[in-house]
């Protein structure tokens, strides 16, 4: 397969694109690196971007920012910030890219732990989170041509924990998320909400 | 208690209207009718509220719009509606209600079944119904004086159905899922997500 991952210069996405090309051709986007640039917020930005790349059988994306701040801390713009960006972002990869993507193409979005397990601070990254689960359940019911669209969801990644000085013993290295993400450009699932800590061993 | 009801007009808020009454003064608010109005789309008109309102002791919104349609059919538009209307307006409900409400105040929003259970053409419904949980499973870890926050996920409703022609003997009585809102104000619960049809039978 001919695959997009779209912020696959980042943790999770470099570790993605490590796994995917052992049997696929990848193609790398990213916000200013990879070989395709893309802005997740502008759908005229991701309509270029697909125009760009020509025809593809899956687009993942590891990517999308949101705010973290508490209750206090973040205002509105932070919301509608978190909200274009790694919601509607992410959205809108399916949204658009429907029209691009092959027969019984594939999408795969990422939101996270947050979403069902919040911290403090948490409060808008939770809610892009969820949505974006949410709109993945109802969106995989109507995609047409075979079309498919998951949603993984990481729990905190080793190599995150140790960039920021925090316990890494409570991660889970991002080789293995990766496999998630390989489970749903290859599998036949499709609105479903994948979290790598079910995985099955291998 | 003294209780708002934002959307207190409305098939479920004018029964959960009726279940409060019985034990508190309530305070009906609505778009354009109820004694108070606000729009949920707009922080200014939220502060305008609480401040015309004054001293409450709890908040119920079984209020927002959100935007019914198929992938193809629904514009970004749509999407930033929804959004701003039932995800963003009942957030800042306790966004900017916290600075307004009594110790120990709660705050009890609206979702829906389309969150877990989306039918074709509710994809901006889903995530917004998905986000607020989110919001609301996070928000609760940091509201202090004892605030709680919580929302009811209503099933169809029986008058509902009954309006749309639609057969009612899957929907429940909202006189049943007021019940839910009830169990909010007057417990101890907080972050939760509410299914009337998990309510114990009384």
């Amino acid at each position: 397969m001919r695959v997009i991952v779209v912020g696959g210069v980042g943790t999770i996405g470099s570790a993605v694109v490590v796994a995917l090309s052992v049997r696929h051709e990848v193609v790398v986007v990213g916000r200013k690196s990879g070989t395709v640039h893309v802005d997740l917020a502008s759908p005229d930005s991701i309509r270029a971007m697909f125009q760009s790349v020509g025809k593809i059988d899956a687009v993942v994306s590891a990517a999308g920012q949101a705010k973290f701040g508490s209750l206090d801390e973040l205002i509105d713009a932070d919301y509608l910030f978190s909200f274009s960006n790694k919601l509607m972002g992410q959205a809108n990869l399916v949204r658009i890219g429907q029209q691009f993507i092959a027969d019984r193409g594939s999408f795969t979005l990422t939101s996270g732990v947050l979403s069902q397990e919040p911290i403090k601070g948490s409060a808008s990254i939770s809610m892009v989170n969820a949505g974006l689960e949410g709109f993945v359940r109802a969106a995989a019911l109507e995609l047409s041509r075979g079309m498919r669209v998951n949603v993984v969801s990481p729990p905190w990644v080793t190599e995150t924990l140790v960039s920021r000085k925090m316990d890494p013993s409570q991660g889970m290295p991002a080789a293995r998320v990766a496999q998630a993400y390989l489970a749903s450009v290859e599998g036949s699932m499709t609105g479903q909400t994948l979290d790598p800590r079910s995985l099955p061993n291998t």
